[in-house]
């Protein structure tokens, strides 16, 4: 065989992208999410009060983060930070005086944010206040509560029709007063301007896949990126769904202007294949990049357009803002049956699924740093390649390597209009063949990177990029 | 089932969108319009004269009318009116004596706008007059001679080919003189700036589906608008074809720059599925509007790209107007086989289809009715649903209710650059349920429509609706 | 039948549009080409030097040919020109004495541009400078060494693998010496501003298909046009493939703003459908136009996407000058077995294939030379076409001719945004019938030519042309 661009004989080989997942041991990295889902999964957590607190804390011994209380009460666009709920003990007697149900046993049993509750009722009375899932006869519904004052409890549809009448206790030793909502940040500062927002909800109690599956993928993320050089910078929000996402909003107005590209983290422990829902953009290089890092890996996936239904990407892409957001998971939420069961457990979720994950992840990080628009120096006709090292050394054979065709479609397309991403769509491909073809080029002054874009997200102009 | 936004139980039911075709009684107007169209069958109508001035007299007593009278020579483009044609009497006598071709038993024996003829004449000399259907041998076709002098008679192929020879008598008792073209309008006020053009050709003799089947859908139409309160204004235009617009066009032009959408009506009274023609614009508001009610419907149908062949969208269409026009009807012209001839007659045209077709322009109009920009006043995050009941009140259930997907949807995409039609495309959803949550979100203010649109009928920008 | 619009009775036949392609005798032109290729098969073609310049003296012979010599070491972008390279005798003599290779029984038997070199060496030297095919043992492949020093030989693999151990003899007698690169251009002058470029590599040394079949056919296609009027000018080049381009590029950038079209002829001779390769632009002018013509050609075809891979479209398509340039070809480079190799011989190629392959490039030239935007002089409503003979006379009837819908047609999108291309797109009909309707409604004063497009090549508005 001939000598090709990445092998030849005259020249170190070229470094190629930078594959942000290099290195990563997959097994390893999975191993220890999994190890800190099983630490997180019995703290109670809501989205306020002292289980959420507990876990941003245990995600601070993890990764450098910055813990912040917005008080109740502090508006927050349409909304305002509700009282901080906590609770120490929750249960159910039956007429003979055990505890049937209990808070202890797992915490999904107490309808979150209930009012507290110590009565003695008939089963008349108490029914409408106990939720199962007759479907999951086994399994225990989580439910909540929030802006509302109620109470309930939640059991499996087994165990409820066998209640007996009779008179029963129940206690909800729970508080919800004046305090705070907690939100954890974790920033790694990079190159150039625009920032990559990475978010988890933080706020369900013990389930594993949605969404411990998430703060661990983003901590794990974050311990893997912070030994590197980073093009962007990167900022990882642990909030509480909906209510954290949008107080994080109003309080980072100014920020958000940075935001280049984001992802919204959820449902990554399952072993299914991958799913990319866009952001509501449709063809943000967020999504372009997602979409060519599966293209790439060779699997099946599915990509899902834009919905206003989900997790906190309903925040980042309303109207107000339409960041570039995007959601990158397993199976999606509400397409697996265990989803906001007892079902969603440590079982469910996997080392070796959130492993792959993190190098998913990671993949399409790469992308993102990689991509660029460059201008080509030598843009009337070819340049010799050959005497650069670039183009195999005997002509006239009738076939071509892949990075000989990746030499001339970057040099071709890079008049500033496109970026590698548009150069792997239209020569087919992939996105770690023409990078690699970029930075040789780049490596003999062949390529120059347009400026940076600058920062309003516009489609900025190359500058002098254009060529005639 | 959990409480939805239609039935929230703190709220009276939401109107959602105005249905116009609400408390329509489809088998009643679908009756009355067959009698109209039995009534109108005998009058032998053409491009002047007496019978077309019957026919709008008749309509004119269904219908407030305003006829119109247009002097022979009148200038109009490239055409200008041409003489008024009359007929009293024609028929062919064979060698015997015998009327075998009459008149008077259908109009459709003699080609319209045939010129006077008394003569007696060989078969052979008779021969080049005739037209018969070989494929159809015991119907008569329908044949025009307009703009020539030429004279003619149509007959049962069957029948031509049993002529005798031998002498026969020709007679066709008609007159072409001067006179006027006549046409008739119906305008309904709208409240807001825009007409709503409504187009039927009423030229055609003793044929039902073309197009005495538009004639009498127009007619009910605006019976049944007239009783109520209408956004735009509806201009209903009962005219010859060809000729007949062109002479409206050229008298209208002032008018032209208001229309906003329109419809030609013919072929509404065969059982066939619905076909909806295209404007030439392709996507105009009412293309995608017939395209969005065909869907809804749930029933099979066709729609075809614009072409310039077919009935008067040929004229609205040309170049020089480009009006928003489309055409919605059951079998296209040309695609029956009784089109254009004497089987076309009231046993082709069924009072169900005729009823069932008013429904359906009924279900277009009120799309076009109901879409409109909006504004979502609280852009930045989703706003509080649950607090203006317009959420179901216990969270975390696995799935949710299509009510509660629109109005996210709709807060979604109201930023002044997406009307309910372009959220129906993105969501999926039918347009009463879209609009149906636009109402629900206007109710409480978090929705305004933008700007009504300029009468240029450029994609006026939404004043201030671009948030960012 | 009713009359046409082609044979309409009141007016002589119109002469629809004026295919280049009629009167052209295929069997006869395809014969000539062939003998052509015969002719120059002998030749040692190279980049540079005798082989070159001898086939564009018989080229000159057979056409106007302007001969142009670029003296080495002139730079054109980033190359110079090279050495030229002459060659008079080369052999390999077996340790026996005999000459087993011979230069003289096939040019492809030295490696194209090899260096001088007489010497004797044992079978283990030489071996690294034999090239052959294994997977086609009795074919001698096509080698070069351009921009290296460097010399080779080709022999059938059966014949490499049969030599024996000994001392050969091994000669090359070349020069590589300051001299000059030869192209021959020939320019037929048209009568409205604008070039067609039309292109074929000359340097391939006993190769047919690749690409004496694409300089026969220029030879072809120069000679049929010669005697012609023409619309554009055309510019034939006949150069060395990649410097040769890349040379008259760089001596040419002020005629290059003229080039409205191009095409780079190569394999034209093989029987194998027409494959089209798009333009870097990928719908300009003459994609939309060779497709047109192949579809109307009615034989199945393949289009291929712009890749920078293949003959001299990767100069004129490089970003710096992205031109107009498709290629059309028969079967496409590499993808026939005998490719570059010693198989690509006068048998390989066949007279009607050539012949045909030229009534295909004429009717693409056809529809280029047609192709205008029109604007309808009577743009409100349709004209009357009767009285001007372009409609059926007698109307009513259900079907209607091919002919008249391409008039309605024409009229009706001659906005000034439309052209003939566009109106075939958009109905379906062939560019003859569509460019015959306008050149109908042209005679009859309906249409009237947009101004000529500006030679900058941008979408020039129609002066006036835009009606509303």
């Amino acid at each position: 065989m001939l000598p090709t661009l990445i092998s030849s004989p005259d020249r170190a080989p070229v470094e190629g992208w930078r594959d942000l997942a290099a290195g990563l041991d997959t097994a390893r990295a999975g191993a220890a999410m999994h190890a800190f889902i099983r630490d997180l999964y019995p703290i109670c957590r809501s989205i306020t009060g002292d289980g959420l607190r507990e876990t941003l804390r245990r995600v601070g011994q993890a990764i450098p983060l910055t813990l912040h209380e917005v008080s109740t009460g502090t508006p927050a666009y349409d909304w305002s930070v509700p009282h901080e709920w906590n609770i120490r003990d929750a249960y159910i007697k039956n007429p003979a005086g055990d505890r049937i149900v209990d808070f202890h046993k797992s915490n999904l049993h107490v309808v979150n944010y209930s009012v507290p509750v110590h009565r003695r009722m008939s089963l008349a009375e108490l029914r409408p206040h106990l939720h199962s899932l007759p479907d999951h006869p086994e399994w225990v519904p989580y439910r909540t509560s929030y802006y509302r004052d109620a109470w309930g409890f939640c059991l499996p549809h087994r165990q409820l029709l066998a209640l007996p009448e009779g008179e029963y206790e129940v206690c909800i030793d729970s508080t919800l007063a004046a305090g705070s909502l907690s939100y954890g940040e974790c920033l790694l500062p990079g190159a150039e301007a625009g920032t990559v927002l990475l978010s988890a909800h933080a706020c369900h109690p013990a389930l594993c896949n949605d969404n411990l599956s998430g703060v661990a993928l983003l901590v794990a993320l974050a311990r893997h990126l912070q030994a590197r050089p980073l093009r962007y910078s990167y900022r990882f929000v642990f909030a509480p769904g909906t209510i954290g996402a949008i107080v994080w909003l109003s309080r980072n107005e100014s920020e958000v202007q940075h935001i280049r590209h984001g992802l919204v983290v959820a449902c990554v422990g399952d072993p299914g294949p991958f799913h990319y829902k866009r952001s509501r953009r449709g063809s943000a290089d967020i999504d372009r990049a997602a979409v060519r890092a599966l293209q790439d890996a060779g699997r099946p996936f599915e990509v899902l357009d834009f919905s206003p239904y989900g997790y906190d990407e309903r925040q980042y892409c309303s109207p107000g803002f339409d960041l570039p957001v995007g959601s990158l998971t397993r199976t999606p939420h509400g397409r697996f049956p265990e989803y906001h069961t007892s079902a969603d457990d440590p079982t469910l979720v996997q080392a070796e699924a959130l492993g792959d994950s993190l190098a998913q992840y990671l993949r399409v990080l790469s992308v993102l740093e990689s991509n660029r628009r460059y201008r080509n120096t030598n843009p009337k006709c070819e340049p010799q390649l050959g005497r650069r090292g670039l183009y195999p050394l005997t002509g006239g054979r009738a076939d071509s390597e892949e990075t000989e065709l990746a030499v001339l479609w970057v040099l071709n397309l890079s008049d500033g209009r496109h970026d590698l991403l548009d150069i792997c769509g239209r020569s087919g491909l992939s996105f770690p063949v023409v990078a690699g073809a970029a930075h040789a080029l780049r490596q003999v002054g062949l390529l120059v990177p347009c400026e940076p874009e600058t920062p309003t997200l516009d489609d900025a102009t190359c500058d002098g990029a254009l060529i005639r």
